[in-house]
């Protein structure tokens, strides 16, 4: 899907580009980090997703000639740069946390070690990409935790932001946790389990509730996922679907089957629901519910003892409604010197959490020894290196006196990056969608139930080692001071 | 880009034309409408977009060899279903609302009549194609209302979720009004204008600010839009902005140039930099401004005197944050009879506002003729015809004591559904994006500001004529009374 995707980026990357060229920037070395600021939906973390489509992208990273003649006709570019564009191809390293990565604010999940021109280039694509699927993957493991351990459908094809974010989307609710899909071309592409049943529209085309029913019956009786809210789910819905059920039964044609409320009040019908099927011994029909679904309706919904064990969820997981933005940004973090050696940037803000971490960088990720769970992660220098051996101090990077010391041999640690391209060669595989998925639940196993909780959840420390916290400050305050 | 589109869909629509062509039903003639129950944002309208799409993706639609492989494999489709999807295509009959058109909760905004296995088929696809551009067309239209003749830039791409939302999500934002766009393949698939100036790395890639903007001022002295906030915006980047104004100023290269505000306040900061900037003498220059912008903060910005006439939203724009759905849904309203002929169908419900309207119906514009405003809509029958040489008498479909009169030769109706594809022929040409926009700019102005309001404004009346409203009535007292 992601073919001819060059011109997928902001004017000014090209304008800036062509500007690097001409100041003779271009070809110098630079470092960019992709992180983001907040978790989405006011969680305690983010999953990290979309980096195969990245390496799709920039793998295919070509200038058509047809694209560059549209450039022309803009006038905004002289003929040496469009030239130029011909043999535009990405050639730096990348380092990135695999996808389902649990992933905090403010750490590098992305690295790109390139020339100022592409480094530059890139950041729009890549950005869009990894933005989308990351909120996606975040909210879909939201929507699992509030379902305990029922299965969650991924339904939301038709109210997503176009195409790709029903297809891309629901590939990052895979990974975040779903279970199956029922967008086709997403189990197509990515090899997931697709589901569905039928619509009101399918009742409607028949004389009555009754005879769609059993007509379904006669054509899926290995999946006979009943719609029972077309006219009235306890008086009409139901009853029929009883019937429809006691005739397989009959003809021992009854296997996996149950019916799906999407209106309504689903506490109450699920429960007189529950009680119907079990009064006419459909003990093991399930009861699915769709319409409106969130991770918040869902926990209340459990929490209310509603007699559901399978949620399809669409609209709110797919644009992920109450936060429809991932805030991945993109910022310089060193540049190579008139000697030829990479030095840290800085961007300063008003806003103190908008100022950046200067220099290459990398994640250290500190867990228990013994309960195998996340106790904080810790940004340092790319050459530092983080003993298991020791006592390791680390302290809030601005309430510097809030400091927590891990005991030497009771912590160990692991290095979330790995290096994704090497001079432009692809060095890694995707693994498939629901090894990733697999993957990232274990990801959540190691995380406390506390920085799960959907709203105000423990925050996750995301420490600065000292050294690169001394580089900050003191070219915050070099600037500052000048 | 809608190419190979035939697998996008949700899998129950799929395995519901199954059991349409099984229990032979295939082939019978239906109509579903396409309405949407709630206006976006808490808005007095949306804007219909998507329909040149929907075009694409109906002329294209086809099933290839590969696509049939892959719903072999599912095994959940039988080999004489599959075989009849090679000679799959669309052929039925599409009325349409024009892309730009102003539409109101409960109209049929896009009407199909076809054989049941096609209309089911393509509900998915179509909802999620006009559901993302009406979403993002609305918002559009709001934030540049907020703006009030400023010109609008859209800024989205790297918060859109993903490639698509960008690129249609742009297209969708020039229709509702912007003016530009920094996104260039849509810039390039659709013939609108780009725009863009740079980032904050630009800054940081040259030893200091004023040397990063000396080097852009040469490079792009005709659109010298200076980003200043990178290390302090009033204490650095206004006064280099100003050093190097000058400096073209001195070269006679100043035309097209300015400022742009991308953190901090924007009221305060664009009244010191207004200052700063006419102090120097530079009273054209433009100060823009970007960063979490939507239509809420620019009506605040404008309210509280800023000092800003150009304004780049993206994410909140590109999402639609407030509400990133349209809650667009297709609903089957007829169906053939054993005679052959057309017969209304419902769909209850025990939400009042989720009851379908029966029957083939159109919509009829009702527009004052002195002011040509609209006065209402009016949802009839398609055989009804409404006189302008009678007085008219309208009445709210639920609260039926609510009436209104229009008296003969004091209005003028108008039909906007329009025929785009007859027994499967295309027999509509879509516009250019820019002549939509313009069109939907004249759509605008047939709206009272008071249905423009951000929050709360006055609700356009979309009455049922009496004949739709007694059918509509009759068929749930007989399915209720059943």
């Amino acid at each position: 899907m992601y073919d001819k995707l060059a011109l997928l980026t902001d004017l000014y990357q090209l304008t800036m580009m062509r500007g690097y060229i001409m100041a003779g920037l271009g070809d110098s070395e630079t470092v960019f980090d992709l992180f983001y600021r907040r978790n989405p939906s006011g969680g305690g973390y983010a999953i990290a997703c979309g980096l195969a489509q990245v390496i799709e992208y920039l793998g295919r990273l070509r200038f058509s000639q047809e694209e560059i003649d549209f450039l022309a006709k803009t006038e905004k570019f002289d003929g040496d740069f469009l030239e130029g564009l011909k043999n535009f191809k990405f050639t730096g390293d990348i380092f990135a946390v695999p996808e389902g990565s649990l992933v905090f604010p403010g750490e590098p999940i992305l690295r790109v070690k390139a020339p100022l021109a592409q480094a530059q280039f890139i950041e729009t694509a890549v950005l869009n990409i990894i933005n989308h699927q990351s909120l996606i993957a975040t909210k879909a493991s939201r929507v699992c935790y509030a379902a305990r351990g029922d299965k969650v459908l991924e339904f939301g094809l038709r109210r997503a932001q176009g195409p790709d974010a029903g297809v891309y989307g629901a590939r990052a609710a895979m990974i975040g946790g779903c279970s199956a899909t029922s967008n086709v071309l997403c189990a197509k592409i990515f090899e997931v389990p697709v589901s569905g049943t039928h619509a009101h529209s399918w009742i409607m085309s028949f004389p009555d509730e009754l005879s769609a029913f059993r007509a379904y019956a006669k054509i899926y009786p290995d999946s006979c996922t009943l719609l029972v809210d077309t006219y009235d789910t306890i008086k009409s819905g139901v009853p029929n679907a009883i019937t429809v059920f006691s005739e397989m039964r009959e003809n021992g044609s009854l296997s996996g089957y149950g019916v799906r409320l999407d209106s309504g009040d689903f506490a109450y019908l699920s429960k007189i629901a529950r009680e119907m099927l079990d009064n006419a011994g459909f003990y093991d029909a399930a009861i699915s519910a769709s319409s409106d679904l969130d991770e918040y309706i869902i926990r209340d919904l459990k929490q209310q003892g509603a007699k559901i064990t399978l949620w399809g969820v669409g609209t709110r997981l797919i644009t992920s409604q109450d936060c429809p933005s991932f805030g991945g940004v993109y910022k310089l973090a060193a540049k190579e010197n008139a000697a030829g050696v990479l030095e840290p940037t800085i961007k300063l803000s008003e806003n103190i959490e908008k100022i950046t971490n200067p220099g290459v960088k990398k994640l250290v990720r500190l867990y228990d020894g013994t309960t195998k769970k996340i106790k904080a992660d810790l940004i340092t220098l790319d050459d530092e290196t983080v003993s298991e051996d020791k006592n390791l101090t680390i302290f809030h990077p601005l309430a510097i006196w809030k400091k927590m010391t891990l005991k030497a041999k009771t912590f160990f640690t692991r290095e979330p990056l790995i290096q994704v391209f090497k001079r432009g060669e692809l060095v890694y595989k995707s693994p498939s969608v629901m090894d990733i998925r697999e993957y990232c639940a274990a990801e959540k196993d190691t995380l406390w139930d506390e920085y799960k909780r959907l709203i105000n959840p423990h925050i996750m420390p995301v420490d600065l080692s000292y050294k690169l916290w001394e580089l900050k400050n003191n070219m915050i305050n070099e600037i500052r001071g000048a």
